[in-house]
């Protein structure tokens, strides 16, 4: 069988690792030849690829990053490029796809499916927002280098009687500033999935100075914004990929509390260096899982899928279901951080 | 409402951060009063305790260990103390005992609550071996420490064409060794599950040298043995506690790789490093969660259970069910593990 | 002996450890009474503060801030508050005062010293700039931090063919962009101790483009600043203490760079967590050396001197010398540094 | 100018820095070759090398072990290769020789660069006990990965009031069991240089329980041995690289304790991950600025000399004067650490 795999989207720790259990499951169990397409759908589009044998992917389990590059498939082109996307499939005769990459990528990977093209998705995202699964690989790296930063900052805020505003990512969904808010045992956590009203911050952190525990973190994802008429907030500038820059909520909710406070309100950007570097332990386990069930799903002619945990388990869930909608943070967990404010 | 808590059998990061969840909620939402009894039944049957309120658990969430001490109950004195904890529990008003601990803790826990004692279980164990919940916390600490030290001795490995032979906690079941063996990429993993023979090690390893990798890794559980009749292999010493000391079979395999392969063979026993130290983020939020949903259950009620993870959410189920029998690696999970060798 | 100690200026790494350093050897040793003044000199002057002896510096050694607290003390108010402390320390029966602080906290001490206050400085400052010591506490922790974060954005960088420019801090002097900056092998470094053009940063990523590594890292202290004509930039606003807030030199450089090259650069702000959590081993060592050295220069009678490391001694160097000028990175240190770009 | 490059002796994290280092300087700034030899003198031997350019030092800085290989040339065969060496090197063309290495690779050179062969060395040793240099790389890791395997120890010793006896490297020096004790803050700390009384240990313990304080870390290095007449230690094994094996003073102490304490006690041997991995920040910068100022003597004609570190500044030191005899823990560090036990 000849495998074409791709990594497409925002970069994740734990790319390599599915790229290393693809190779060594479909090389070594089933003499496979397992072909890498550079910079996602691009490579693929353009011809650009590598064969992947195992001293290719020898190294690379605990490197974060992808060997094979990615990029960025703008959503426009995404259904002319579909049509390409099988030709050079079919140029390269390559059985089967394995793109591994968030919702666009599944999306795009879904109209293919439909289209003919054999194709077992492997879902990727560090914002962990698929639905059908119950995390992705690359989630829990966030998360612990959110966490991470916030218990260094406890210390800095503590000393200096300071509150620190720390913005994690998750645009559309409040996963990282969740877990990470509850790990590091944040005061205060602000999420996309629902409006924040600054006053109930202002009082938590009034209430934390009263009872003379003199600082306050607040962990605020990049997405979460506040209710309707409750803070003047505009949003940074749109750049041309559609994504805004340099300037977010964070550091207008840092200066909304030292205004309303008459404290001292530090922002601090986590950024990048959530989504670089090695992945935790987890995250390879669980990358190293998906690679090695994506080949077998393909060896049994399974198409159309992507691979997902259950529980313990990994399954097969369809990619038309795993891309209808975002999975937000429920009610419910919201509820869990907030006992521990 | 007056809860007690206890922390009972081996060290575990995430104590700490399932006692503060337990007197957060429970204070905080329900005005109910904490006590923490000291060294786990021991100090329940002693009656030494403590007043846990918010100060009590202030800053304890990213540090290891318990605040409350502990304790392991030999076997044979369970079932006599058994009346007496449910007599000193009335005596101190206790509507609820919440017992963090292991296999050995909650099989007690399901006496006491057979006994007519209102108990709500939180399971703990390093090991992952408690049935009916996908996690235990302090899990994924203890495969965390395995894995940044294997990745650590990969390069010493290879600089001196060693063999390298790590043995990781997992006495009865081997979950620390099979998801840290994946996790670092170590090239032959013994569990406790199925006895093994060095030969096939001796043949991954020449393999390796053959291919130009002039270097392996093996990922040993202590409760792992050799097929009987492949390899002379005696136990160490038993010390009055029932465990084995000091020797053990990862120096065991060591000796027995050198002499087979004629290439230096190094053991390094990881020990307690395993279970000590502030616990990971995906340790601080499951412990956080436990402690949120034990103090849930014992409002509505609920007793003889324990809360369990099943796959995002946390549910409760009963004790006898969960301490019936071990949790252990099965065959299916092998298989992956042993495809990425 | 009746010791005061207090902690001044910026968090930094380190604090607890020579507070506990201080009261070990004080009081084991010397049977002296060491109080710690709380928030730095504020407290001294308000009379705030509690007795430290064994117990009260129990297991701070590891922990990040400081558990005396800290204040900046306005520049204007120095002078004044100088014959008031004095006055403080009289009334309060202190023999010695062991201020631990950067370049403003040591100057007022040496201001208090020539007034007849007995007083043995020890230097603190995350940034490496004080004269008279090869070293200071908390820069090693700050230096791995950066380069931590460095090491994670480099894949990232990598796998998205970005310029990716780190803000570091270092206000005056570049010591931390100096050595993060090598350690992490960082592709540009920029210091205020040489303003720089953004043209050569541009020759050198677009060099490194076509060798065909597609990414680059530009690591810039916060202090560095174009050279005249080279580029627009303005600095952020100034806020009530005298700082700069919240846009810099690392977001401008981003933009021109991405500007000039029309590659995606993007910054990334370390900010606040470089000087926050738990002490790298060296500047516990460090810390608790200075702290020990301070007692014992106490105890032979010596003032107006602080603790300074002098190859691998510590040894005791004039305050007033000290704090003469700003430690700068040499001509010979950039060279070395520029060699590996 | 072409040069020559290898690396010998036990594995150090930042052998690759220097290497690269090297590299970057010699072909960069001076156009040289650079042909790096495997496997340490053995390949100088046996004709085995390649060149290496920049490409081939691409992405090795933050990696250990070293990409060259490595081995340990017994001491007999030392003279007699000598004269070897110097004619293969002329066979290669090489103008000058930089060996990276410990105490015996430098006499070595020492020798070469008395019979004629140009040399610069690089010291390498973890355990710090070069003489003539500040510091090496190296040991900053070694200190740091002990320190923090000591941190999460504490927190299990307190859990189970348990005495842990820690075993460091350092067989005939101590400075990471006296650093890494005094970061760690452990209770007692055995040194090489100074034979321990077990019953000072059992003193110091028993004066913690009777604090309250109900658990104690030792800090033992693995050279480190009980004053004669104190107690029955018999040394393990010798293996035929004259290596002691698998038992060693930790375990034989932390039985020893037990026995006399009647308190649990338990041995953790660290071993080989202290040599492995990433280097810290401090290990890259001193790595990086050795192979920078080994570049520099060549080109200004030095020979049989060593790059050392002094305070601040990197110098020059004769191989002969730096390996005349080990670098010891002197009585005025053992004074320090013993003053915060």
């Amino acid at each position: 069988m000849r495998i074409g795999v791709l990594t497409a989207g925002g970069d994740c720790p734990g790319l390599n690792a599915v790229i290393r259990s693809v190779v060594h499951r479909a090389v070594s169990q089933y003499g496979d030849e397992v072909i890498g397409f550079e910079d996602g759908y691009e490579g693929l589009l353009d011809g650009r690829y590598r064969t992947l044998d195992l001293d290719a992917v020898s190294g690379i389990l605990a490197r974060g990053g992808t060997i094979l590059g990615s990029s960025r498939l703008p959503r426009a082109r995404l259904q002319e490029a579909c049509r390409d996307v099988r030709e050079t499939a079919n140029r390269f005769g390559i059985d089967v796809l394995i793109p591994i990459g968030g919702e666009g990528t599944l999306t795009a990977a879904s109209m293919l499916a439909e289209a003919g093209m054999p194709i077992v998705g492997v879902p990727k995202t560090i914002d962990n927002d698929i639905s059908s699964t119950d995390r992705t690989f690359g989630f829990d790296t966030a998360v612990t280098v959110a966490t991470e930063a916030m218990d260094r900052l406890k210390t800095t805020a503590e000393s200096h009687q300071r509150v620190m505003v720390v913005e994690v990512m998750g645009r559309h969904a409040g996963w990282i500033a969740l877990e990470s808010g509850m790990a590091a045992g944040a005061h205060g956590i602000c999420l996309p999935e629902r409006p924040f009203d600054p006053a109930d911050l202002v009082e938590m952190v009034e209430a934390r100075f009263a009872r003379g525990k003199k600082f306050a973190v607040v962990c605020v994802a990049e997405g979460a914004h506040p209710a309707e008429g409750t803070m003047d907030y505009r949003k940074g500038e749109i750049d041309q990929y559609g994504h805004e820059r340099f300037q977010g909520i964070g550091t207008a909710l840092a200066r909304e509390l030292e205004r309303r406070l008459g404290k001292e309100a530090r922002p601090v950007i986590l950024g990048h260096i959530q989504r670089g570097g090695t992945p935790t332990a987890y995250d390879r386990v669980l990358a190293t899982r998906f690679g090695w069930h994506a080949v077998e799903a393909a060896h049994r002619g399974v198409s159309g899928m992507m691979t997902a945990l259950h529980g313990t388990e990994i399954v097969m869930v369809p990619l038309a279901e795993a891309t209808a909608a975002l999975k937000h943070v429920p009610r419910s967990r919201m509820e869990e951080a907030e006992s521990v404010f």
